[in-house]
């Protein structure tokens, strides 16, 4: 490297440090030393070898950058001003209420593609980038900077098997090994062939570098880009706090403002206006998409028996060919979710993601920050193992549509671990979300197209079993709506169902009718948001409503009934599962679980 | 291996799979094909190498088995069978109503410790019990079978990495690599070596071996017994449904009951009446444990200002003291939660788990099957990694306490990834649990000392900042209870709130007296179980509650006190986080998410 490079790269990492101990201390608070550590790694990659426009953050052909150890946020926006992209002002705004630089990065900055701040996430996201890079046939390479600690994560290594193993060579990894988490030393501090060794088995190329050597950090991540047919790791060794006698290489220094910043900035030559031109992406190449077509859903015919997750997987089908940027991802259960009849008809745009459910969730929002348009799918009750990057996808003001099927206990003789109880409540309180439980296939095909157009995580419930086709094809459910299913001025209550219990709900309002009882009844299938004015409505006539879900009555069907209408005060009584089932036929689960049309008729009589 | 047992061998694994073949078929459903894979090696696990008195569950040095890949139920029934555990016509109810012998096992059965089902469990809750092996100084070891599809699991790492780090010799993972997943080929198919590399690289001791060879078997099952200072795992290469032409290597047979089962038996050689002796254990030693002593917890004088997280640790380090039976377990965090106190009291019982939040909980779980009391602490965000595992937890009737700290937008500046805001919502559904959310430190010192006894899932979660004391040390805080902090004849309302919102409530009802308008306070500390009578007794007195939580409006205590009393009516205001927030001061956050003392004083005058 010439003399003069060098001279500039160390002038750089001097001012990202000065400029990350002068955010937090303006702040108060924030992580300089993990910032610290990583200067020159980053001032490296930033001067040399990243390719980003900075007016065009939209440009296809830009590299994707992940500061998955988002608390070094005092480094990514001093990164930023070096770059020209914000002033001095906005850069002491660091932490401040309203400020676009967070604690943790976001995506209120446009050249944030995802929000960071949960360990072991940028990884998993940064596959999927790499993933859609490699679909839209286009140049750009994602790097992700990651910290020693959070390779404990499992999703870590998720990511580590899914890139290896498809040979995504437009993915590097670059880990700060700066060998001290939050409370003291990592598993492995400075050992960083610990980690070759792993990386090297997962079918990585691994380099380890001095992280603080300009010279190494330029030819590993020049070797980085040159490698072909595999993902790179570049372990660099550094250390925290690098460049300030107060923190270096201590303990007890994370996430913490510098007791003496000014101090501080002196050790580090002080302010600088060191002017970094980030190179912009060489060629600016369109991306590669599929076709449009016309949409034809799948029809099915009134009193005919389908699964929901049968008409669920056709209708996905159907969304392919009409839309070219819906891609499907599953968690190695297509044949039981049916995502299988999109595999079959569009392999291209169909990702197996194994039993991984983090990197299902996470592939899907790295997808997404291209314009994919992903469905992912495993079970519901499986689902959970992604709440942390379902929760995050929201940050990070993902578009993502998950889709769990198996829902309730009435699929029957598998048990509990594969019965989705808890899925409502997990989905629900995720921030913009919409919940959609359909009862028939019809309306299930219907809810799955609205679903590729609904922004924010969107999530669709799925049945094991055949239920009967109460709608009839090509009718209307927009995201908020309610069915009003059985209603009669002289209704006496209303029982409030989606999904399975839809079904339970007419046979139970039908044996009432009979007896000379009549009762309402509303397929709630959008659960969030929800119809608050057709449940008002009948809860201002009838004055007592049912509420019966396949689902645990905590922050399911029935809580969000009692929400809608908990300032108007009527009668609400809750029918959901409330024991640990065991093994039984779908039937007995559904009347020992007590939400099955007996059980809902004896709750009318009880009441009434 | 002498021929008598050869064919002893050969004979009790063709009725393992003749048993696993029938069980299925009088289901009509279940996993036989994968039972098939796996029988050579459970029979030569069962007849050679497990130690275990099928009469004394509860033996402390009995070795522990677990079938991670619990969908070959069928095939540890049969063991069960041939074990003389269980009878015929028990083996012939699997699947049924009623049956212990559930689609996936669950310690309904005695000699089951764990549930399993949901894949790439099995190994972290195996990691948990071999750690409780070493800390009871028991010669026992663990062993867990599990398919090669669920290896894409994160967990599994997770649980490699600690136990390779650990050097958990008494810890044997068995792989039936049987190269077809539930849909298809798993990702290395019969490539045993890429496992190998990859459990190597993590400090394990490997063994590739043919699956179906009961010498080769008898041979690394002897050698895993024998390795010292590291886990061992078996790659054992096997075909599934093996012994079976219908579906023996077969895609598309997975998890389904055989269409030919008296074929199927006729192919095995037809039902047998094998007799196996398992081996009881040699030594019954009695496990180490750790000294009681008088709980002493820690006090803290009204009107001075602490965390309740510092709170937890100092209550957690003396209930350390009084109880030999407690450990805690951390995330990485134990700074941030203040296990630290504990940690450094206790080092023998404290367990660093890094950033691994699946293998905490997992842990957490091996450890009590034990009968040891686990705290597992991380931030409140970050337990959502664990859902998966939490759920299972309780189909395992497992009694482990988890704490979460920093929950809420009262965290302050680190912004939304760090903000705990759907705990709630993702512990309360949780079967059989308890949720608490105390507002000060001589509750949450009272609480923490609770939740030792209590049995099933148990959730405390702590707040970063001060808050103010308000409750007298000694005060008792019983599970299920609450506490009317203001009350008066005259209130016009009731506030119902919990943790931080506690003194905000308390704040804005002073200053709604001085105004003249009296408003009741409940400081509602359990949140599952609720209780019920309190605000029953509050809705009939003022007939309009409003809730104030700093969480989603989803699934938390808002929609607790909406479920207690739905059947009565009264008015219910909720107030909580329902925005996307960013960075601010703790107080700011409050007033942004509109649940401090002022939008409480709005929202009473805006009812009344």
């Amino acid at each position: 490297m010439p003399e003069r490079d060098l001279r500039f790269l160390t002038e750089l990492a001097a001012q990202l440090r000065v400029d990350s101990v002068r955010s937090s201390a303006a702040a108060g608070s924030g992580h300089p030393t993990s910032s610290l550590s990583a200067a020159d790694l980053m001032a490296v990659l930033f001067a040399c070898h990243l390719r980003y426009d900075f007016d065009r953050p939209d440009e296809p052909a830009n590299d994707h950058l992940i500061f998955s150890k988002g608390h070094a946020s005092p480094l990514l926006y001093a990164l930023f001003r070096a770059a020209g992209a914000i002033g001095e002002e906005e850069l002491l705004s660091f932490r401040k209420r309203d400020s676009r630089l967070e604690g943790h990065p976001t995506p209120r900055l446009p050249w944030v593609d995802v929000a960071t701040g949960s360990l072991g996430q940028g990884l998993p996201v940064g596959v999927g980038m790499a993933m859609a890079g490699r679909l839209e046939h286009l140049p750009y390479r994602v790097w992700v900077l990651c910290g020693d600690g959070e390779l404990a994560e499992g999703s870590v290594w998720e990511a580590a098997e899914h890139a290896g193993d498809e040979g995504l060579a437009n993915l590097t990894l670059i880990v700060d090994v700066n060998r001290l988490g939050q409370r003291g030393p990592t598993r492995h501090g400075w050992d960083t062939g610990a980690y070759a060794r792993r990386f090297g088995a997962f079918g990585w190329r691994t380099i380890e570098i001095d992280g603080h050597d300009p010279g190494q950090i330029d030819f590993a991540l020049g070797d980085a880009r040159n490698t072909r047919r595999r993902p790179t790791v570049i372990l660099a060794k550094t250390r925290k706090g690098e460049g300030v006698l107060e923190v270096e290489n201590r303990e007890g220094a994370h996430g913490k403002a510098l007791r003496d910043p000014e101090t501080a900035i002196g050790e580090l030559g002080g302010p600088r206006h060191v002017e970094l031109r980030v190179h912009p992406p060489e060629v600016t190449s369109a991306p590669h998409r599929f076709e449009d077509g016309p949409l034809t859903l799948p029809e099915y015919e009134v009193g005919t028996r389908v699964a929901t997750r049968t008409a669920f997987g056709e209708a996905l089908a159907a969304l392919g060919a009409a839309r070219g940027d819906v891609v499907a991802l599953d968690g190695e259960v297509a044949d039981s979710t049916k995502v299988e009849e999109f595999a079959k008809a569009f392999p291209e745009r169909f990702f197996e993601m194994y039993i991984a459910e983090q990197q299902l969730v996470a592939a899907a929002v790295g997808m997404q920050v291209r314009g994919w348009v992903p469905y992912a799918a495993t079970f519901a009750a499986f689902l959970t193992r992604a709440h942390d990057f379902i929760r995050m996808a929201a940050v990070s003001r993902a578009s993502i549509r998950l889709v769990g099927s198996h829902a309730g206990v009435a699929i029957g003789e598998d048990g509990p671990s594969q019965m989705g109880l808890e899925d409502l409540a997990m989905m629900r309180p995720v921030y913009d979300s919409v919940v959609l439980y359909p009862c028939d296939a019809n309306q299930t095909a219907a809810l799955t197209a609205e679903m590729a157009s609904v922004s924010g995580v969107s999530y669709l419930r799925t049945t094991r079993g055949d239920t009967p086709v109460v709608y009839r094809p090509g009718e209307r459910f927009p995201v908020g709506g309610s069915r009003v299913l059985r209603h009669s001025p002289a209704d006496r209550a209303t029982i409030v169902a989606a999904g399975v219990t839809v079904h339970e709900a007419l046979a139970a309002a039908d044996e009432l009718a009979e007896r000379g009882v009549p009762v309402g009844v509303i397929d709630l299938y959008s659960v969030k948001p929800v119809d608050v004015a057709a449940l008002t409505a009948a809860a201002t006539t009838t004055g007592t409503l049912i509420t019966v879900e396949d689902h645990r009555p905590e922050g399911g069907l029935g809580d969000a009934v009692l929400d809608a209408v908990s300032e108007l005060g009527p009668r609400v009584v809750k029918l959901a599962v409330r024991g640990l089932p065991g093994s039984a036929t779908p039937q007995q689960q559904l009347a020992d679980a007590r939400i099955d049309r007996r059980a809902i008729v004896e709750t009318v009589k009880r009441l009434l």
